[in-house]
């Protein structure tokens, strides 16, 4: 299980080599940085939407859902186990210290998402906003 | 044409107004540079897979694309006109003096990155390194 964390972690990153403990930890921390910061940006413009506070067409929404998707696939592998309260990181210690929670929660999350894809391309806001509150939930 | 792109950043940088010139200019910075930290880390992946030095199996390709052509079309939204330079930029003063040439080269980019998407969909290695080399070039 950690070895299969550590080869996901190692390709996404972008790392020459397969050993996670090789991945720089400054690496680790901007990639899951803006990895959330994508999909916290994403979950805010939909958010507003949702509440009527914006127009999106359906391409934004596509497109926004999209990147909530793909950014709840790959930012967990930039949370190194191993690597607790790198410099820089704003990430709680409970992430390292609850580590088997965390990834049950990762996993809720990229459970969400593709859901919320999918009701994204669909068009029905009232589907779109069930599957946002699926997200928010997990995000929690 | 500015009006349009001031909605467009305003729309995906999640903020409540629609008027550019009040997103704050470090939000612009931190957004481009998340969407571009992303871009060029599923670059690389898919840089390495191309040269063989790294395996990547069906779905780690497509979710690469996307996320490549996700960033593409946001990433450009953190480049305000009239926020040359702003505090912990490292981009170039020329973006803005050239302007229209980087909007140029922005849909040069746009115009790849659905291809790389569209061959990886398809999973010939053959058609994913040509569309990769679509879009190093529009990278330039």
């Amino acid at each position: 299980m950690k070895l299969k964390h550590s080869l996901l972690a190692a390709v996404l990153l972008g790392t020459t080599t397969i050993a996670a403990a090789q991945v720089p930890a400054e690496r680790a921390v901007k990639y899951r940085q803006s990895a959330l910061t994508m999909m916290g940006s994403s979950m805010g413009t939909m958010g507003a939407w949702a509440k009527g506070e914006r127009q999106l067409d359906a391409n934004a929404l596509v497109l926004n859902a999209t990147i909530i998707e793909a950014m709840s696939k790959v930012a967990f592998a930039g949370f190194l186990q191993g690597t607790p309260q790198s410099p820089g990181t704003k990430a709680k210690p409970e992430i390292w210290t609850e580590w088997d929670k965390f990834q049950s929660a990762a996993k809720d999350l990229q459970a969400a998402t593709p859901k919320l894809l999918e009701a994204a391309k669909g068009g029905n806001k009232d589907a779109i906003m069930a599957a946002m509150g699926g997200v928010g939930k997990a995000c929690k």
